[in-house]
């Protein structure tokens, strides 16, 4: 339907398609359509939602670019957060790709596709800041940008029906730890050129003001190492934050302190950029924890993933005494380099308390910056930018309403704001916009090795089996006579604590009897209604007795 | 151990005890016994945390109580939230004691009573502020305090060994909306006397500064109507703060609107602040929510509970179009009077998108503020009451440990100081200080109408179940030769869409009917046996193949 469509509406027109984006946060992924081309921004993994039992990851829905493989040209990559690069292993795998990205986000992207023997067969271009690249009918500007990572870049795409600029996830930071600041210049030229459509960062949207410079993290971190120089500092905070790191080492190094770097994606992260030279570790500075002993503890500073509360984290397993090479010690100060994102709230206060419990000194407050532009910032770039369509990007739904009145609140005109969901085709011509369509998109579950094999049904059964568990009942029937040879047996998961609940199980027991012997002398054979009246029976039964409602599972066996 | 410790060491001590505490948050419940003689300061439930699959709520253990019911002369509650009173239906079922409250308080409790058949039964008795009780050898004053709940009280619990503060859940309000203002005088006095031990709110002392007063949400709340009369409001607040509730309807009825209430915890708890005259309602003001289509949009205000993003509360079902009598309209007004408590804040931004996404607009800032001390605030009562000792109480353990800090910053020795875990005995004498020991003490799990029937092994089983399912192995036997009569059958739930895992389920089949048949051939014929070896195999096949580990549960039935 939408491709025949295409063909005579839409000729003429560019598609922008969001593949992942709304309906699961941070899967950051959207085509680029036009007539035979097709690029991508991005190709993100998301978590899991609290619902999602069990579910590992999050990966996009590329049914519509496999349906189109001979049109997909690249992906272009803002930078090297999981959120927006997450995904590519699995993707690549489905259909190979170019990709193009500045050089550290490459270098992270590489160390993926080494893991995943993916470096022979997919090719790579690194693009530097101003550079253009050529795919299809599409020309792709890197702008640089600055963000919680180095190396982020905007990207202005240049369509035949006019520039669409993507923002990625930036902020804007007069001062970063490495490199420049974002070239806002070049936004400005761009919105003198004429700009059909901006594609920005919502994340921070509800925020007013303007946000800090990475470098007065710099300056905190400074003050807590004055503060703390008898004991062993512990500062934890994201793997891929390369600035935040850099700070820290350098903070350390000043004070004379030895740097012991744990976690392995921090471990990964750090390496690469220590290699591409995105961060500049003075000699014997670092050590391996291997030699933590040798050194005195205000002597040390460890940086560690698990700010987030991760379970499997290295902080987490500090925590609960569980690490193999470090023990939290009485005394020791530990700096949460982070705030809490939504949902992992209640983990981070669980390891802080357990860290507290064994003596450490929590700090939190004043540790961190955001990577996200506030609403000044948002404002700045549509003061430079001047689009004629906004579509905003990266955020809940109500971050983009938000974003919606801030752009109205620039002079953009309400019916050229777009608040794209997951899947829907936006059509822009040089003086139209309109969402025409919906293609298949959103989330495909990861659970082990397996890749979309749970669904919702799967779903629906983990939450009632986690929140009621299972009772399975279990008999053998004679073939013709449906006599029962053996059963019914009652089996228990996750539902009562068997031993003191004897007189229960037993209880259902006759329940499900009585239900049986109802079938045999109404004469139902068929084993769905004995299995429905075993259901009903015992459903009714355990309701009326205790207000529960496991998940009851009748098994029939047949026997000659 | 401890009984006979007690008769001797402990002769002449006072001993407080708590029995909720610090392991399961928010459960408030504290024993302070002399020799022949107990009261228990609150008797409050929690919600469960996100380990606890399928659970309630969580009350305390009171073994210690009932082992020691003679003694118990009575519950002295500080103030009406359910995580200082939700217990007491539970609790008094098992031991019937009397209950002493100011009046409020009493008649939130009684509404609970009432529910539960425990009216006729339960002694009580509505104690004013500035009044005293005697229990045993203890007399307890109760001293007028703000929260975010009026009537709200401390307790000073005059021992023979001295006077006890325990200050419940407070701040300072110089203007409060309901009442007078905490008797800061009555704290000063019992300083001079001289207290032996301070335990006070830790919930805010993080936080620096002084709480906002109440009456200051009452202004923001005036300039939301003035600045959105064309629209309905819809305010979203705690059931039980009255306070709020009266703000919004003398505000409402300032700007000419009619306030229907919604949700049944906050129309029980309104009611009971109306008929006892905790809250004025202006003439026909509040209207039921059946009248609701006689008055137009910008005529009306719902103010509602769900402002925690609670599944089954009222503004959830709003938000989820499943209302019955409420639907969002786009421009609606709805403002969150809450800050989400940790924990929650995906369920509250779950809601805010989907009300978003209606068309509402949602507003949330400045339109709340605490009902708990800030570290100014906990200052002024440590300089009022001087105390010996201090056991702050109400929080995780970095709060206790903070508070700790700020004790000793307030000149309490540190070794005065004593950070409670739930069950410890800490004995106090005029000069002594020291906990001694531990009785039984800790949350019990309430499932439905299960009280205690879910223990840690029933948690574990919904654990792995939510994680990963279960796969049933079940087969017949022949009793005395083993032959397999049926089966081996595998049913699944939870684990793989089974439709698209037809080849898995078959290879798992042959993995099982290998393994039975090496039993047969080694003559195994232990059931014990058997059914391990048909877990180890499935089990080794599905990580090998799926990178998974389901629960397996292989049945055994046996046929003549």
């Amino acid at each position: 339907m939408l491709k025949a469509e295409n063909n005579k509406k839409n000729k003429g027109r560019l598609k922008i398609i969001p593949l992942g984006g709304l309906e699961q946060i941070g899967m950051n992924i959207t085509a680029f359509e036009y007539e035979d081309s097709i690029i991508v921004v991005d190709c993100g993994l998301s978590f899991p939602d609290e619902e999602m039992l069990g579910i590992d990851l999050v990966i996009p829905d590329i049914t519509y670019l496999k349906e189109n493989r001979e049109k997909v040209k690249g992906f272009v990559i803002t930078h090297g957060h999981e959120d927006h690069i997450g995904a590519l292993p699995y993707v690549l795998q489905e259909m190979n790709v170019p990709i193009y990205a500045t050089k550290l986000t490459m270098g992270i992207i590489e160390g993926k596709l080494k893991e995943h023997n993916l470096m022979k067969t997919v090719k790579r271009k690194v693009v530097k800041h101003g550079q253009s690249i050529n795919l299809g009918c599409f020309r792709i500007e890197f702008i640089r940008t600055n963000h919680s990572i180095a190396d982020a870049a905007a990207l202005a795409i240049f369509s035949p029906v006019g520039i669409v600029i993507h923002t990625g996830d930036f902020k804007v930071d007069y001062t970063p730890v490495f490199g420049d600041a974002i070239d806002l210049t070049r936004f400005g030229e761009l919105g003198k050129k004429g700009v059909l459509a901006l594609m920005c960062d919502s994340t921070n949207v509800l925020r007013p003001g303007f946000t800090m410079s990475e470098r007065t993290v710099g300056k905190t971190m400074d003050n807590l190492f004055a503060e703390n120089t008898t004991h062993r500092i512990i500062i934890a905070t994201f793997a891929s934050n390369v600035d935040r790191v850099q700070q820290i080492i350098s903070t350390a190094s000043k004070y004379g302190r030895k740097v012991v770097i744990e976690g392995r994606s921090m471990v990964n992260i750090i390496t690469t950029a220590s290699e591409l030279g995105y961060i500049k570790i003075p000699d014997n500075t670092l050590i391996d924890i291997e030699y933590m002993k040798n050194y005195s503890d205000e002597q040390l500073v460890l940086i560690t993933t698990g700010s987030q509360g991760e379970a499997m984290a290295a902080l987490s397993r500090m925590a609960a005494s569980i690490h193999k090479k470090v023990s939290i010690k009485p005394g020791d100060a530990i700096i949460f380099s982070s705030t809490p994102i939504p949902g992992n709230e209640k983990a981070v206060s669980k390891i802080m308390n357990e860290l507290s419990q064994q003596g450490a000194k929590v700090i939190f407050q004043d540790t961190h910056v955001s990577g996200h532009a506030c609403q000044e910032e948002i404002k700045l770039i549509y003061s430079l930018v001047k689009p004629k369509y906004a579509v905003p990007v990266h955020g809940e739904y109500r971050h983009l309403q938000a974003h919606s009145e801030l752009a109205q609140s620039m002079g953009i005109d309400k019916d050229n704001i777009f608040l794209l969901q997951s899947g829907n085709v936006l059509s822009l011509g040089e003086d139209y916009g309109a969402v025409v369509g919906n293609v298949q998109a959103g989330g495909i579950l990861v659970d082990g090795l397996g890749v979309g094999d749970v669904g919702n049904i799967v779903l629906r059964d983990r939450q009632n089996l986690a929140e009621n568990g299972i009772i399975i009942v279990v008999m053998t029937l004679e073939r013709g006579t449906n006599t029962i040879l053996a059963g019914p047996d009652i089996v228990t998961r996750g539902f009562v604590y068997v031993r003191e609940a004897e007189n229960l199980i037993e209880e259902a027991r006759n329940v499900v009897s009585d239900a049986l012997d109802d079938c045999l002398q109404t004469r139902v054979s068929d084993w769905g209604k004995i299995k429905m009246a075993v259901k009903d029976s015992l459903n009714e039964y355990l309701w009326k007795k205790m207000h529960r409602h496991p998940m009851i599972l009748p098994i029939i066996m047949e026997v000659d």
